[in-house]
């Protein structure tokens, strides 16, 4: 039997769905579990989005343009101006998924052995992107006692070698809802200038930014232009993860025109999702009014409970809907697993992400959680409590 | 400005879009062109697939499975068993079409450097998923004489090196049509064994066989069924190109968990099109034979109507909906681009794909061409024509 390959053995496995047969255990058992380990949101896709599809007319699902359909780039156009990112439909190559479009983007940019700096923690699945691409990611830490700001100038400094390519950043952050200022921007702008890298920023968490702050994203930096990639996805914007519509955005017509040779050779990105993209382009302002509002609530059920939890430390942030929380525990991998195996408060439990996987660097992120508050205000108090119940029993209690 | 990657600048440009803008031109011009140079059929979709997304019920659009959702998985359990092709939903990877499952399969058992052996012609997208994942297409040449049958085992045996590690197959053929027999598939299997090596076979124009040939698939294969991947696509079944959902198919209980780690890192293959390709199963058996009677009298037309050009020629292929036909030219890619820029017949003219993009030795394919016959007959009839008089008044004629 022949062997499998070294980069599908590098190949990580979903730090956050590992836990998933424990959970599946826990309910068969009877137990209710809180689902705060995923990105997947429990808001409506946007009615007019559903219609587009619903009123499907044409005889043939065609593939569509391979960087995407033309008039679904135009309305892209629209809604970037209406953010006052001035681009063109060229400028734009869609993906199945901001996922794609980081694969797209690595993969235009960087040759296998170059570094890519992330701030640690990062999204899990860059590292997957990166293992697929055959770079190398070079994390610098970012901590929660500052609430997992961008780190200092020196830190990217320090990380550079002359094999570094790009720095990567999430911008609100997921996992850790931090929401990246016009000064920590324009730190990246610098560095990116000086040293003349990509900069990849993924920006899907755009609209979610709460306590009135305003998202900066990394297309406003003029001075770097060439050098900029946006990752964007309807994902989130529209609760609509399952369309798998995404896209890369650059000035930098090199890099457009590589991007297009990798999505020529895949044809073309879904048409349905498209379609149902395309549409939610018009959503009403008042959607996502109703939208920020509920997640306001929820941040603030979650900070607030979390904060009022014995040895335990949640940072307030300003975006995206995850925070990245500290407790008193010995090992989040260990904890995550308790609480499906182990553990029940009247017949109900919470599943949450283990920090460690979206730190590459050995051991960090062991006393620490990410949660999605992607559930009702009502259903977070209740998941907050068992949290609270949990953290008295556990044995790998650490204070 | 930082550059692009070295991969980038290899990935080759579709060798079916580079005359795109001489069509427009054509068009522009009022020229008639007939697209005969790509793969989307012009054959309606099922209805059953159309209204399945037409009543699509749910508030959410969500991630579904990574490896694709349970339902469709198992439905595509009994279609395979229908073909006698008796598998489990667990070895299933479905991707966003057969070019994500292709990247899967060639990204979990090879590493760069490895090396593929593809008789060629073959499907140009081949060349650009190989240098996406580092790896080196060997191809042995398949002859228009034989109508491109399987090359000798010999010729396998002559291209393997320590660094082989796949056989790539299409069958039924894109580009030749040809269909591989029993025997083909079983001379296959006695290198795979002999050599231990992986047999990836595109198998996505299965039901498109003529002439009552029966399609023998790799799956059947028993003395290879660990090493061998089917690869799969509704986009020509269904005739839905746009749905981008295809699929891995493997008893290798390792490949396909290695497969799945790429698939979680991109998080799950298209909802909408999951849930068309899932109501597409139960299409009734009477659309295939409408489709393929209609297919039959395409390729009828096309074969027969070249073959009374003088000096042409083409096989008559017995699967998919190709041909690869050689042509009284001195080079491909300058007669398909003369006959957008400088030629029509009254008011008409044609738009072919060079074959030289379906090969990977350098020279190869210069006097032939390959013709999808995705028209109606009628307009078939009209291509020939004016692929006719084109030949009488072509420059570059050779004969």
């Amino acid at each position: 039997m022949p062997k499998i390959s070294e980069k599908g053995r590098l190949m990580p496995e979903s730090p956050i769905r590992k836990l998933v047969p424990y959970a599946e255990k826990a309910k068969g058992e009877g137990t209710k579990v809180y689902h705060l380990n995923i990105g997947q949101p429990d808001i409506a896709t946007p009615e007019i989005a559903l219609n587009a599809i619903r009123n499907f007319k044409d005889d043939v699902v065609e593939y569509s343009h391979s960087a995407g359909m033309l008039s679904y780039r135009q309305k892209l156009v629209e809604y970037y101006a209406k953010n006052d990112i001035h681009i063109t439909a060229d400028d734009i190559i869609v993906g199945a998924g901001a996922s794609e479009a980081i694969l797209f983007a690595m993969q235009s940019c960087m040759d296998p052995g170059d570094e890519i700096i992330i701030p640690e923690p990062f999204y899990a699945n860059y590292n997957g992107f990166a293992v697929n691409s055959g770079i190398k990611v070079v994390p610098i830490p970012s901590s929660i006692e500052s609430g997992f700001a961008l780190p200092a100038i020196e830190d990217f400094e320090k990380a550079i070698t002359p094999k570094t390519k790009a720095i990567m950043v999430c911008n609100p952050n997921n996992p850790t809802g931090y929401l990246y200022s016009k000064d920590e921007l324009e730190v990246l702008q610098e560095i990116v200038k000086k040293y003349d890298l990509y900069l990849i920023a993924d920006e899907v968490y755009r609209e979610f930014c709460y306590d009135g702050h305003k998202h900066y994203s990394s297309m406003y930096l003029k001075e770097i232009e060439q050098n900029v990639i946006l990752i964007d996805s309807v994902s989130k914007r529209y609760s609509a993860c399952g369309v798998r519509v995404g896209c890369m955005v650059s000035k930098n017509k090199e890099v457009i025109s590589t991007a297009l040779k990798f999505a020529q050779a895949r044809l073309s990105p879904p048409s349905f999702g498209q379609i149902a993209a395309e549409a939610a382009c018009d959503t009403p302002d008042s959607y996502f009014e109703e939208v920020l509002v509920e997640y306001y609530a929820r941040r603030n059920t979650v900070v607030e409970g979390i904060n009022k939890i014995e040895g335990a430390y949640c940072p307030n942030p300003k975006g995206a809907f995850y925070v990245v929380a500290k407790l008193p525990i010995d090992d989040s991998d260990k904890f995550c697993q308790w609480l499906l195996e182990s553990f029940h408060y009247k017949k109900q439990t919470v599943m949450l992400a283990p920090a460690s996987g979206f730190y590459s660097t050995p051991g960090c992120g062991k006393d620490e959680v990410r949660i999605s508050y992607v559930l009702n205000v009502n259903d977070l108090q209740n998941a907050v409590k068992c949290l609270e119940e949990a953290l008295k029993v556990y044995p790998g209690r650490t204070n």
